[in-house]
């Protein structure tokens, strides 16, 4: 198969790696709206060839959507109108507005919304790696909406990069998102502007900081262009579970005034359990 | 040099493996409340025996500290009352109160506040692994109130270690790390239990959660007999970071409520300015 890459990025360059190296593609097509992105990724072997969106979806089999999620909004109805038989799929972060975006086209049945869970802090093509995707859970929203074919090439896709499918209905899978991914990202860049703050003052902190604090602070690194767009779309969800770390914090916070240590080990018992879903 | 470690958890275990192997210690020393602790140790051959703890004092040069914070304030004295020319080293997240518990005592000289800034989420002495301190940083605080040749022996053992040292008063100490690591704890220990809470209805989050939320709630698994303690006694600068880092969600909060998606942009590029100080 032929599959096009728009966008050849952390994510699009990671797959388009594993597809070719595992033989789900026999080319890969790349397309980005950064020149140098598609020579670095050609140079890199992360494509085979860099082309206009036009042709590359005219030749491709399978088109992979996999720019940030505000861009995704404006090309996924573009790539439709200019779609045969070719399966197109995203990998965003955020589904129901782009769910919404192309509910009515006469070519919707050929788009899997599909979000592979798995990335780093680190974008462009110089981020791309394999084995990425191994293991990890990929959702695919409102299949119903998909054509049989299609929806059958994308499983057939994402297992071959070795991946756990799940299957969430748009608002769910917008609202799980919020909580397992979207929340982790706002507290990282506030951990990390909170202690840039001090380090005004403070040389030293760079010395001591520790491996506990780089794991927390690690996705402070991620970017803005990609997880802005995320945080609009997805608002109201971020919201809800902001609110309730913001709660959380403040809980902790009055138990310290209140120097009350006995219910502060008892929330850090709690806390633990979550050693149950880390993996 | 026999190096007695009164105990055998993540770090006094770890720091057992590495001295042995590294040729510093001739002969480890174990003390635990828990003798589970010590047949572990031994069983482990992270430690060559175990010893109650004033026949571990007698037979030792260098005495490692590592219990909880809170056991630390009550052992040192009394550890310190026994003492002849052994050097008696700590090495706990806190340092302001077990430096006051011992500002006045008669062998004060032979103690070397330590804090080797190393750590997993994990504890006990199955939690002991070997380059544990390999290039972290190590503060030494106070060494004017220690002895020379004292100070000199913990030198000699911290960069058997790999470890840089950083020198710095008690006070500063314990307000940087509350920056570099009480926060991060906090910080994550809450973004479990909010998760926690919402997963009492979705077990799907089970399945989802991916690589970055793992990083962040990594350090929710570490343990209320170790983490509470510090709290405590480091409550006040823990506050002041607690309160700021509240400040910075809640104005994050704001942003979103307001759409103001720009002014999100720019906190994220403000925050990325973290890779500086990333290990």
């Amino acid at each position: 198969m032929t599959v096009a890459f728009i966008g050849i990025g952390l994510i699009g360059g990671s797959m388009a790696i594993s597809l070719k190296e595992n033989g789900f593609a026999t080319t890969t097509i790349g397309v980005d709206i950064n020149p140098d992105n598609i020579d670095k990724a050609i140079r890199r072997r992360i494509i085979d060839e860099g082309l206009p969106m036009q042709d590359a979806i005219q030749r491709a089999d399978v088109i992979v959507l996999a720019t940030p999620v505000n861009v995704m909004i404006q090309l996924l109805p573009q790539i439709l109108d200019q779609v045969d038989q070719q399966v197109v799929i995203d990998v965003g972060s955020t589904k129901k507005l782009l769910c919404e975006a192309v509910k009515n086209h006469p070519k919707r049945g050929r788009f899997v919304a599909t979000h592979p869970m798995a990335g780093t802090e680190f974008s462009g093509p110089e981020a791309a790696i394999p084995n990425l995707f191994d293991h990890k859970c990929s959702v695919i929203c409102d299949q119903q909406n998909s054509d049989a074919d299609a929806l059958k090439t994308v499983y057939r896709l994402l297992e071959s990069l070795k991946m756990n499918i799940v299957e969430l209905e748009v608002s769910e899978h917008d609202t799980h998102s919020a909580y397992v991914s979207h929340i982790s990202h706002i507290s990282s860049f506030a951990l990390a502007l909170t202690v840039l703050e001090k380090e005004k003052n403070e040389k030293r902190i760079f010395e001591l900081a520790s491996g506990g604090f780089s794991s927390t602070v690690r996705l402070a690194k991620s970017s803005a262009a990609m997880w802005t767009p995320i945080f609009e779309q997805n608002r109201d969800n971020v919201l809800d579970v902001l609110d309730e770390h913001i709660n959380t914090l403040a809980q902790f916070r009055t138990l310290l005034i209140k120097k009350d240590f006995e219910k502060i080990s008892s929330l850090i018992d709690e806390a633990n359990a979550i050693a149950r879903i880390l993996k």
